[in-house]
């Protein structure tokens, strides 16, 4: 597919990814571009969320998205048919992104004068809570037939994250899964955190998570 | 709870991971222990199988698990209302289990003449793959909700797993998840992967699991 392009990224040279996170934001605001880092397990639904909020947001910003992949690039042709850049970033068997190989796929989308970049992180719950992409905001997708007690698994991830999205509402029936403990869970990690039941696949409660993205781009790039 | 003990595992003093773990399994191969490393992403059923494996098991084997996290003991309690010995491996943050660390859970195991150890590895798709923790053989489990297309985008993992169970087949009808393709897709990456389609929920798929375990723990202590 000729929209998809591919870009192997390196390891930063920098020892200081804080740091390099920091300077990667300066610069973003200063270009008026908002960074979304997007979370989740393998299967949680990053990609099909994505596509939802592109079909959304498209007419409102210019959307570039990124997508991390081990080695594949199944996602980046599924973002490249909603019209929006796309391009794959290949981590090669790393297992997450830091601020310095976010910069490289963002150097990539750079010159296309994007609104709102996106990137979507390696599947992971563990390794992509470290690191500081540079990302203005951290989101992350746990969706219900993962279990309502990860965030008392995987406490760093639930800490860093702005927004909370659960995701597969369409499968509470077939699942032991308490909304309420959950919500009680992610609250003892991270009082802040917002939490916002939807299913990508129906659409529910993808406008309320657009309406939270929308106020947090304009409140960047001051629209 | 009295039967939880909690281990705060460290990385291991030496460089080269692959000797300690041929070094280990030379020394579990002597002493006729087996030991299975079993992965999944969060939630993908892990404790749920094993608590089934083990109520298969218990009368066969003397076993001992040794559950792996980061911070929580959610899992070791669970394991120890079976009436198995269980031990909390807490990683510190880190994101797998090497040799050394494993050595360090199996010690506390010792003692209790062990004969089929299990290791639920941290919930992560891509590190854990990348250490070998010195297992005689590598499992790891697939649910339904994550997807047919898994294989495609963590291929190491599914590369060194000898045999991959594809839970939560109860929820096959609400997911767009096709076996065929799944299977295809893991053949690709590893044509000698053993594919067994469980429930640990319902038990369905869990004796011809068991059956393959026992087979490889049998062949392995010599019974």
């Amino acid at each position: 597919m000729d929209k998809v392009r591919i870009i192997d990224v390196k390891r930063s040279v920098y020892e200081d990814n804080d740091k390099e996170a920091d300077m990667l934001r300066d610069e973003l605001k200063e270009k008026g571009v908002f960074l979304l880092n997007l979370m989740s397990s393998p299967g949680a639904g990053k990609t099909t969320t994505l596509r939802q909020t592109i079909e959304r947001l498209k007419d409102r910003y210019r959307i570039g998205v990124m997508e991390a992949d081990i080695d594949s690039d199944v996602d980046a042709k599924k973002i490249a048919e909603t019209g929006v850049e796309s391009i794959q970033l290949h981590t090669g068997g790393m297992c997450h992104l830091d601020a310095g190989m976010t910069k490289q796929g963002l150097d990539e989308l750079d010159g296309r004068d994007i609104e709102l970049a996106i990137l979507e992180n390696v599947g992971n719950l563990v390794c992509p809570a470290e690191f500081d992409t540079g990302a203005v905001k951290n989101a992350m997708i746990l969706s219900v037939p993962e279990g309502d007690d990860k965030p008392l698994k995987y406490p760093l991830m639930f800490s860093i994250c702005d927004v909370v999205l659960i995701n597969k509402t369409d499968v509470l029936p077939y699942f032991d899964f308490d909304m309420d403990k959950c919500r009680e869970y992610v609250a003892k990690r991270n009082p802040d955190a917002k939490v916002i039941p939807i299913c990508a696949k129906t659409g529910e409660g993808i406008d309320d998570w657009c309406a939270w993205l929308s106020e947090q781009v304009d409140e960047w790039i001051g629209r």
